[in-house]
């Protein structure tokens, strides 16, 4: 690998297991955040992975993310759960309400769960997609710090709020939506300041809502709060659907912060010093209640195996279908080990030095 | 109106339910069609309005639409419904399946319903904002005749897809959200060919896969099914997140057509002659099961008048949030009367003719 290296799966979610364990976090939690955390890498979302290890113990550290919070029930039905994580970090409450959606939808046909006052909870899909093993739909969304302007205005309104769906097949795996409801996210706007590129127009606008191009500033008016921001699926203005952009990161803000009664988008800040405090959704849809699981996996081969057989574009080689990339990327890091760039590499070097956890050894490649 | 005319609401649906009895619909279904129709014309979105009746009337007739279909159950559970609607109206079935899910959710906190081997549905908001009465959030979608490409491919995969969702607000109505996953729709494309305007880039590709700007030819290959077509939300490539779009139009196939068992995005066709035969898919969540109904309504009045009141970028008058402009519209509608463009007057007053259905008079604006 060029510029990085690779370590071997169980190795990485046991150090990052390690480092949550000397912070104080229960040995299941700091499992289940391990294993999300690392699952981001080997599905090739870096910007959800191990890479976010010292900005999760700068959290626990001060105090952001508790690691004593004890997660309480605020309503429950036969279909329904309702949680105050109060504080918790997000993947271990997420995990554990997303299994008692499944469940429920497993004894009732369907289930949802909202979840508040809780912290990022890394990649929705990783939640989707642990409805698979159980012949059930997944669903699964979260609110996130405002840096989204809606469609002719000017300030950020509402966050990423990505959405993510999964649904199994049988050869061909599953289908995984894992978007976020923004045109791109504030990563991708990073990595072209890094790389000192121009943005493309559509994706951002600065404080008066005109198109912004160049990155730096568009970076530092989102963290100091001075207006402009990222534009919604579908870009400026309506010509190109940035209305339905805009329509769908409401839409999970409406099914994580309002149904939960949580914080709302344009309150939820992300800045050093200050917990997100984001909300989630998560669902369950059991395939039994409807059809044959076999049938619908079947039918589900069938469908996603003519779509990643349509014939491409000229100039393209293949057609895709969501998750498949990330399926196979997944197939390659299972073979080779989990991909880190060198930096990212030393940062957790510099952690298991701090916290005493011996860090994993390269594989050979 | 400059060139147009406006008609009393309740009219024009006993118009259009005559002429639907006329043809053998029962009264129930015809009453069901006329009101959906209208309603399309009510909030503005003509293209959904009564400017179809003729196409119904011509489906009906040639039994495209079957009049004597009787929808079966093919899956029942506390939650969850499965029908067949042997190739009924679209409209009728669709109602009747949103209310038995409505009255399932208000039991047991969420419900969902497949319907197959249906036909056009109207508009797919109808369907969700009939849950608002109940405190439900209502979810509604349908696959509908391939005319979208995915991305890196040239030929269609799937229908313009629309997906629907409705949260209840108290003094700001509601959050309805309409939308095709599409970046446009079919008749927007014509709308362009009649007014000879170039399309924009990212709305059309022709049989190449090769952004498409002249909407032409981009029609008649669809007409002919010789490849090309429209690109989903987002647009072409990954740039602006086409993939995210073209997700989002799979995710309701696999909702409306693989879960019901009914036809898949790229075999459903939509030619004179040919059934379209799609698949719908509805849901109902009960907010009583996450928290107070009131409690609710009135964060989701908060977050919308934020949005609203949000400051407009430069250029603009004002910030929206979805199904505000239909609602506005609405008001003025219900006061003036539902505006008809003279030539869609015109094929009522022929159509009225044929079926011995007295047209409504203009009304006096």
């Amino acid at each position: 690998m060029k510029d990085g290296i690779r370590v071997d799966r169980v190795e990485l979610e046991r150090f990052c297991q390690g480092v949550f364990s000397s912070l104080g976090l229960p040995e299941d939690d700091a499992a289940i955040a391990a294993s999300v955390l690392v699952a981001a890498d080997v599905r090739g979302i870096a910007s959800h992975g191990v890479a976010r290890l010292p900005r999760y113990v700068r959290g626990l550290k001060v105090g952001l993310m508790r690691v004593d919070a004890v997660p309480e029930v605020l309503r429950e039905t036969a279909t329904t759960l309702v949680i105050d994580a109060h504080g918790a970090m997000g993947a271990p409450v997420s995990v554990r309400t997303m299994r008692q959606i499944m469940r429920k939808a497993q004894e009732a046909g369907a289930a949802f769960g909202a979840v508040r006052d809780s912290n990022h909870f890394g990649i929705a899909g990783y939640y989707a997609m642990l409805a698979l093993e159980a012949d059930l739909i997944g669903i699964a969304m979260t609110n996130t710090a405002a840096l989204g302007v809606p469609t002719f205005g000017r300030n950020p309104m509402f966050g990423t709020n990505p959405l993510a769906f999964a649904a199994p097949a049988d050869e061909e795996g599953a289908f995984v939506l894992d978007m976020a409801t923004t045109v791109v996210t504030r990563g991708k706007i990073e990595l072209y300041n890094r790389e000192e590129k121009r943005l493309p127009e559509g994706w951002a606008v600065d404080e008066a809502g005109r198109p912004a191009t160049d990155p730096a500033p568009v970076l530092e008016r989102l963290t100091y709060q001075k207006g402009g921001g990222i534009l919604p699926l579908g870009g400026l203005g309506e010509l190109l659907g940035g209305h339905k952009g805009y329509g769908l990161a409401v839409m999970v803000d409406i099914l994580c912060g309002v149904l939960s009664g949580g914080a709302l988008g344009p309150d939820i800040v992300d800045v050093p010093g200050s917990a997100a405090r984001v909300s989630h959704f998560f669902g369950a849809i059991q395939i039994e209640a409807f059809r044959d699981p076999q049938e619908f996996r079947r039918d589900m081969d069938r469908l996603l195996r003519r779509l990643r057989s349509a014939p491409p574009a000229e100039g393209h080689e293949r057609v895709y279908f969501a998750g498949l990339k990330e399926r196979e990327r997944e197939a390659v890091n299972a073979r080779l080990g989990v991909p880190l760039p060198r930096n990212v590499y030393a940062q957790l070097r510099e952690l298991g030095g701090v916290y005493g956890v011996p860090l994993p050894a390269p594989v050979a490649v």
